[in-house]
């Protein structure tokens, strides 16, 4: 069995699933975690799935190897493309950001009409609407990639002219279905939340999946006898990227907001060098 | 020696070398050609040098296998960190676009006032500016990152609002320099040429290092005597890719132009994966 204060291990393609770190963070003070971003291969969302799996199962094998108790995919296309093959390889439970994502959208419409919006391969994968659907197969989803949204929020442009008029452009389908409520199917997206919230107007629900898997992990700890007594140490927090630690610690202010002083310390793990960690 | 008919070796991040290729194809109708896109982790101009030089030498590496006369990187973000060491390590001549269009623009420029665009790590290189520098330390170089015109190639968006919008947001610190003379130092930019010479106004000069590379490739043949005899037989045109075809193949012809039915074969080839493409 596993201990109650090994990490929780948290993984994406790069910064974006901080902002899932984020609410874990606020949510279970007490719970030590590893987080890894695979800022050398960053952005999944433009990859074929058989890549994606491939790359996601060397990450969850990496943090696996620190002895986690749990791994948390916080990227929707990760999540999208590669959560049923390492539900079924992987020795601990995992848990992915679509299910809490498509979870708080049934109970957020009511007329139930649903967006959804993400990368070209998490739309393109329906695994929002699956989820959806097989849930209550009566709630009507329309999906649609935004494939400049990462980039835009990579360059900080999220509330600028450049900024709009591509929500505008990109969004204006979804307005004309009169949904009630969107999933912001990336991590990435809700540093756009405004921009995004003007475009759809007021009567929308935006749902943000981040906040939504820190409570689904909660859960999940709870049920399986894992949570972590509190303890006067503070928990610790771990960082590892595959590319240089420079610019994560530079971009990753923006995703952490007042927790950034966390990834001070962030190591430099070639995850990709196959060679190198299996090692260990 | 090498013999002639020997393959030509180019290779790209991704798709934007196939500008590159597009001109060698035009003015050196006769000699076999092998591309090498590293789809699966593209785009190269956000990552480190350091994992840039790496990957390069995985790609130089892979062409090699496939005896190749001549090596022609392609890419900006990788001639920039990775032709000093690809010269010296291969066993062939190495061309980089840097080189090439650098003198273009020292031949261009009548104020001697030059401007250069390109990813943030061709940018931050500064190897645009120490070519130029080195061949004429008088003239004035001002260098300026624009990571979102790639995504913007990339989603097609090359004459529409958001796309004239962002070139206006970047390039107004060039046209206050008052240059007369700019490099689109990456293989995309080309695509945006319209929208960024009605930004940056008439008297401009727009320098494409694609058609400045195959000059010298061509001259550099010639020098070696590596030029391959005319034949009635079409010349060979291979391609790989790292990702999926189908992607390369749909997106290729907004770089091939009119020679896109070439690309119709292209095969998958892992170059991440060491171990598989060491057995060749």
């Amino acid at each position: 069995m596993k201990r109650t204060d090994a990490p929780i291990g948290v993984f994406d393609s790069g910064l974006g699933g901080l902002t899932v770190l984020n609410e874990i963070m606020a949510l279970l003070p007490d719970e030590n975690t590893i987080y890894l971003g695979d800022t050398a291969r960053v952005p999944y969302g433009i990859r074929s799935p058989e890549v994606i799996i491939r790359w996601s199962f060397e990450s969850a094998m990496f943090l696996l190897s620190r002895e986690i108790k749990v791994l948390v995919i916080a990227c929707n296309t990760a999540s999208a493309t590669s959560l049923d093959l390492l539900r079924q390889r992987m020795p601990v439970p995992v848990l992915g950001v679509i299910e809490p994502g498509a979870k708080a959208a049934i109970r957020a419409t009511r007329t139930g009409r649903i967006g959804v919006i993400g990368t070209e391969t998490t739309i393109k994968s329906n695994a929002y609407a699956d989820v959806i659907n097989s849930l209550n197969p009566d709630l009507k989803v329309f999906s649609l990639p935004c494939p400049l949204f990462v980039p835009l929020v990579e360059e900080g442009w999220v509330d600028n002219e450049v900024a709009r008029l591509t929500a505008e452009k990109y969004l204006k389908a979804l307005v004309k279905e009169k949904i009630d409520t969107l999933v912001l199917g990336c991590t990435h997206y809700p540093l756009l939340r405004e921009t995004i919230a003007q475009v759809m107007g007021g009567g929308v629900s935006l749902i943000d999946s981040a906040r939504e898997t820190s409570l689904e992990l909660k859960k999940l700890l709870e049920e399986k006898a894992l949570l972590n007594e509190p303890s006067s140490i503070d928990a610790s927090r771990e960082f590892f990227v595959t590319d240089s630690p420079a610019k994560f610690k530079a971009l990753g202010s923006r995703f952490l907001y007042d927790r950034a002083h966390y990834i001070k310390e962030v190591e430099l793990m070639e995850v990709w060098d196959e060679t190198r960690w299996k090692k260990k």
